[in-house]
């Protein structure tokens, strides 16, 4: 049986001040941990989080990862011996900000408004941290000879590869072991419903350059004559999905069972509102494979976007011009069971052979996130996160197979020697994370903050069940 | 017979440095005239211009086109009676000099290095201006009683659509009345040849604008369900020709006889070296039509470009964001015979009706630039420009059919009362106009003063002839 310790509540109000303080401090650290520039603030920001975790009684150190890369943070907690190792994870850097001119208010300069935190990170991920800190601090506080062996590893490149973790990971394997793997990174169900997360998709990035005339042309004397590589780009864009929606790249498709029986039993169950979802985000689900449903295109099949195109003249009025070049960011977001290196392999090896005469294509930044994960919903780590879910919101668990990624996880849970993922999360859709305008709102920081206590009080108590004589 | 004033290489060599200073002064203007910032840039260009035409025995006017358009320069000199009258044509803005950064000297600040002058409007067509103004100088002082009457016309928008000069034609009738109508703004034959363009392409161009989500929105919680406007546009721009090359847009079709066996003849003579034209451009010629060879593409097939594309992120690293909007500048080139209003209004339903589902297009900034010119090679008007050419070129005058366009120029010869156009240049593909780095060579320079003073002085000899008794 999982409950809600009895001090809960009351320890959130009368520490709220001090909590939400602790939140906005986060979300002025600008750690745009894809930009060099922002190392300092990176480094900064790890030191900020090493001291708040020794405030709530772990040992914390700040660990580079390379050359001007992100450090991590690496913290331990002794905890009571007859329960289990809980690994939290968590990232400190935030998306770009851009575009700058739609944020209503500047991105690191963190503002309370209609009940919400806003700016970059104020949900994804700083908003989630900060309400497992002030969860930590209280549990500290209130109950800390209660709490299982804890550790914590926060990095600062999760928003774009997480290369600098990855490069650590095999010497960081006995720091990190661990039972079970707790990260609070993603989305309550659209309804409001708790959710736990059972799937991820795996993701491949790169950028594809098509090169065409050795500088811009003028299209009425090489029009018709010179290839002109912003429409050679178009086509090969075009090339990457079927007329029904699925991608064509040959040798890209994803097992046959994906998803299962079970799985589409129990996504039967979580509600999606076509109505609603182009209210939110003003388009119909039409993406994608059009056969099968949304819920099951987002969380079982893999699908190619591009991220931004930049070719030629922008600016105001016209140039009538055939550019040199046509640039894409594409990603591709991978199905349980398919291998990110030979996605990425077979994407390149599409673009390369599909690149129309005359021009030529260079593929760079190529980047491996990770495999998609795809975990057991009736196992006791999920039963415990789903009962404490339910304690604290009074509502079914919904499970979810999510679109996105959290590229090092798999990884992650095999280095720490087959930690068991417990993937939660308070956020919604209209948190616009990724997006400018980023918030999170209070109720569901405070939502958070009582699941941690709950979640973590009781951790392992199965243990017992399991041990003791049927 | 067309001969060279026996006084004219005289004259150069005695006034080059002053000849030079003045289009180096000309370059100094930076006259974008599609960028409103620099409307008293024009302003002060066209003044200039008409200060330079009053020295050369010219009355000259610079009239508004309307509010905060770039203004055109009217001219006029009287001349010999018998003579037929002369309208002299050509435009003192330039293209926009981005991307500024591969400029390797300051655009608007021209110097000389390689026996070129550098800068934008070096060539086209401020460079192309200044040896006819030169010769215009040298004519005045050398042969003033010889000249025939003159009329000239400059405008500032030609690289932007021409529309201040064309909302003011109807109004100008009587004082450009002419019978023909020269314009020194084309190229000669790749293989150094003095050419007479006998055909230019027409040409209509406008914004697309793709939109898709309220918002960017994260690529792994949408991908597969919300539709991406930049792969939405790429599928529009790769539906736009067939799989030969050709336009796809039904109703888009050149008129039958584009070229006629007359042209095709004359083109045949015209050298088009492949090897050359990858040697000179970085790309083998193997846009647009793939069954027809290279200058009859050039000259007689209309073309769909895009010019830009810009949607997303497009910074360094990545953004793993499906983006709100992507945006084309499109162009399209059309041959004679073929209606600008309906080609546009033809491309327009081609696009809205290729969207795909769930996404919504725009499209904006739609520009009619002008319809086809073809010129009839064996006129009178072409006899006697051919033969001027050769006088100073010693070589056989090559006939172009241009793939560029001048817009305005079949509305100016009409509202000119049926001025014959005369179409020359000494521009080459080195000279990199439209492009960074835009310059025109000092021997050209004296070429085309040579040929102006040529054509100028024996112009309408032709009328003696047909007067003579035969």
């Amino acid at each position: 049986m999982v409950t809600e310790p009895s001090w809960c509540r009351e320890e959130f109000e009368r520490r709220q001040k001090e909590f939400l303080a602790e939140w906005a401090e986060a979300v002025r650290f600008p750690t745009v941990g894809a930009d060099p520039n922002h190392w300092e603030d990176c480094q900064a920001c790890a030191s900020w989080y090493a001291d708040r975790l020794r405030a709530r009684g772990f040992t914390a150190e700040v660990l580079p990862t390379g050359d001007r890369t992100p450090p991590i943070v690496l913290a331990e907690r002794p905890g009571r011996s007859d329960r289990p190792t809980l690994l939290i994870y968590g990232h400190y850097d935030v998306q770009p900000a851009d575009s700058l001119e739609k944020w209503k208010t500047p991105p690191f300069e963190p503002v309370w408004r209609e009940g919400r935190l806003w700016g970059r990170g104020a949900q994804d991920n700083k908003g989630q941290l900060a309400y497992l800190l002030a969860a930590l601090a209280a549990m500290h506080h209130r109950a800390p000879n209660a709490l299982p062996p804890l550790r914590l590893l926060l990095e600062g490149q999760e928003e774009s590869g997480s290369s600098g973790l990855a490069r650590c990971l095999p010497g960081l394997a006995e720091r990190i072991r661990a039972d079970a793997l707790l990260v609070c990174d993603t989305f309550m169900s659209p309804d409001g419903a708790p959710a736990l997360v059972m799937g991820l998709r795996g993701i491949v990035h790169f950028t594809l350059t098509v090169f065409g005339p050795r500088r811009d042309l003028h299209s009425g004397t090489h029009g018709g004559v010179a290839p002109n590589p912003a429409i050679g780009l178009c086509r090969m864009v075009a090339a990457l999905h079927r007329p029904d929606g699925a991608p064509a790249v040959p040798g890209f498709e994803p097992p046959p069972d994906c998803p299962s029986a079970r799985e589409q039993e129990l996504l039967a169950r979580t509600p999606f509102d076509p109505a609603e979802y182009e209210r939110q985000t003003g388009v119909p689900p039409v993406g994608g494979e059009r056969a099968l449903p949304p819920l099951v295109r987002l969380g079982f099949r893999p699908t190619i976007e591009v991220n931004g195109i930049l070719s030629g003249y922008t600016g105001a009025g016209s140039k009538t011009i055939i550019p040199e070049r046509a640039m894409a960011k594409i990603s591709a977001r991978l199905a349980a069971g398919q291998d990110p290196e030979r996605c990425l392999a077979l994407l390149e090896q599409f673009l390369r052979d599909h690149t129309p005469a005359g021009l030529r294509c260079e593929i760079t930044e190529q980047t491996i996130g990770g495999p998609a994960l795809r975990l057991d919903p009736d196992s006791p780590w999920a039963a415990a996160a789903a009962r404490a879910l339910e304690a604290v919101c009074g509502r079914s668990v919904v499970y979810q197979w999510e679109g996105a990624s959290i590229p090092i996880l798999a990884a992650l849970s095999r280095a720490a020697g087959g930690a068991a993922p417990i993937l939660t999360g308070f956020g919604r859709e209209e948190d616009a994370v990724h997006a400018p305008n980023e918030s999170f709102a209070l109720d569901r920081f405070r939502l958070g903050f009582r699941f941690v206590c709950s979640f973590i009080t009781n951790f392992g108590g199965f243990y017992d069940t399991l041990a003791s004589p049927s």
